[in-house]
């Protein structure tokens, strides 16, 4: 019997990547890559070539607990239901102490839910390696990307020596640089893109909760009598809310002794932007994206993504714009703008 | 009792005014201006101000019978199904002769029905005494608009002496002249544009088409002894496609000695484009014009009409720019380009 247990983490809103992702809605479970599956469904698929189903967890908030299961055949005592969002690192912890109760040996992959990822058969065999190397070593490993642009979207990761073939020990984290160091970080070569998915032991992460968050720990700990029975819920729902607010990023990788990283192999996005899908995407005509039938005049390096995908698009005279429509509402924007998206979304919910 | 009738012209696509305007829903059917009425309506609401509606007569395709009927409360008989389309001559002579045989001392306004007009008081008495002067004086009587700017997109009239205090004599017409010839009409101050609106005696109008159109009289005079009977529809329905395919300006106007102008003295658009469209429009925020609840953010002096009108809009970065939304399609253009949206639709249509 294997030890390797997958955890995905499918709560988030997609803000950034309104109007198409929306609170009632997110992307992660939508078909934004226009494959054919939403994203959590490519994303189990994934994690169905490390483990079997039952060894899968889903992490969700408790609105969306009716969309996961629609949408994979996990079981459902495997999706949990997070009663408010606390942030990443409250509900890992819950996760691997659910795990680590059930087997005390689990080795654990933790991903985000709405990443593209290709090829998945090189993924898969990353994860592998990982999970055999955190089962063998007191290790927290992140999986860092070699940065392709000077993004100020992400977190960086500079990576020390090598601690095995394809393993590095960890220098600093960098959160969401300015534009000027983004550009040093790329031309250094030594910075990795911060992925969000990691792999570890159920029991060094506890531990390492235990040390840099303790009153995480002890809302979690105190409930353990419950864990895994039919008391779960109610203890998880009376006090959750006490957890801290903090990602497991700030709250354990950037202060453990225990991080290594693994410079992945795979092409990788987190879809967090309009912009990230336009460069996944296949370009038609003028370098342009688009989901429905359209004919560009004069129109260049835009992305549209309309509801009705029956519509006819014609754009004429447009370059490099994101032009994103929902049930609800229209969205133009230049694609130099995007980070604005938010702020857009802010506005609209506050009646501005 | 009085001699006044009208024709409401209404069998136009209007393509430059894709997506919004089909041939399956022409504007004329719809609310363009965003008053709670369609053009149709407003344009019979103003009939209605000169005369009866059993005087009021509507020229359309077949194909849009049902829609003039569901729109005004016209007598059934007096609207006017085209087998085919043969442009204006045609099908006003044949409401001309129509009218004459009910009525020899008729005398006729014909207009669009999808024209925007401002304020109707002073285009009601303007029409009739209008009206008036053609049931004394044997001329066709033809409305033009003072230039407002160097459009090249509208017919121009040269006006020379005063024949009465609000009439003059025609020096000539100009079809769609181009940029800089445009610009000297202007700045002339004797040309107006044509408005597409007439006024004239029924006998008057078809003595100058039995002499300049003596084809088109043939196929209607053939037929007097059906029109006003059960057997007109039939004899149209058969004989119309042998009508010339003309306009009454360069069959008859462009012609006849017959003609004065009448320089209108109200607000006046033809509607015919986005631009058009902008023009008459309120303006919101940053000069933008928009039939939704909108959030436009260094976005100025655009047109966005979309389908849906309980969505929102939220646009950023875009200048002079039209958003047109039907069912089937998303257009976008620049609003300099908007002579192109005839061609877009063609390449469509076209499957191009």
């Amino acid at each position: 019997m294997d030890h390797n247990y997958c955890v995905i983490i499918s709560g988030g809103i997609g803000s950034r990547f309104w109007p198409k992702s929306t609170a009632d809605h997110p992307k992660q479970f939508q078909d934004v890559t226009g494959v054919g599956q939403s994203l959590l469904q490519q994303t189990y698929r994934r994690m169905l070539g490390i483990t079997s189903s039952d060894k899968i967890y889903v992490l969700t908030h408790k609105d969306y607990v009716q969309k996961v299961a629609d949408q994979i055949d996990v079981p459902r005592e495997n999706i949990l239901p997070e009663p408010v969002r606390r942030n990443t690192a409250p509900c890992i912890a819950y996760a691997c102490i659910k795990i680590y109760q059930r087997d005390p040996k689990a080795s654990v992959f933790v991903a985000p839910s709405d990443h593209f990822i290709a090829p998945e058969e090189k993924f898969i065999s990353e994860v592998q390696s990982a999970l055999d190397y955190v089962a063998r070593y007191p290790s927290l490993l992140t999986f860092g990307i070699r940065p392709t642009h000077p993004s100020t979207g992400y977190g960086y990761i500079r990576f020390g020596d090598a601690v095995s073939e394809s393993l590095h020990r960890v220098v600093n984290f960098t959160e969401k640089p300015p534009a000027d160091l983004a550009q040093k970080f790329l031309l250094q070569g030594d910075y990795l893109w911060n992925s969000g998915m990691f792999a570890w032991s159920a029991k060094t992460l506890l531990e390492e909760v235990a040390s840099f968050l303790p009153e995480l720990y002890d809302v979690l700990n105190e409930g353990l009598s419950d864990i895994n029975t039919p008391r779960e819920q109610a203890y998880i729902d009376d006090h959750f809310h006490r957890c801290p607010n903090i990602s497991i990023d700030h709250g354990v990788m950037e202060k453990s002794s225990k991080i290594v990283v693994k410079p992945a192999d795979f092409t990788w996005s987190d879809i967090g932007t309009w912009n990230s899908v336009y460069d996944i995407s296949p370009k038609k005509n003028l370098e342009n994206v688009c989901n429905v039938p359209a004919n560009f005049y004069r129109a260049h390096r835009n992305i549209i993504s309309l509801n009705d995908q029956k519509k006819i698009a014609v754009i004429q005279g447009l370059d490099d714009f994101i032009v994103a429509e929902s049930q609800e509402a229209l969205l133009i924007c230049h694609r130099d703008q995007e980070q604005e998206v938010k702020s857009f979304l802010k506005d609209i919910t506050q009646g501005r």
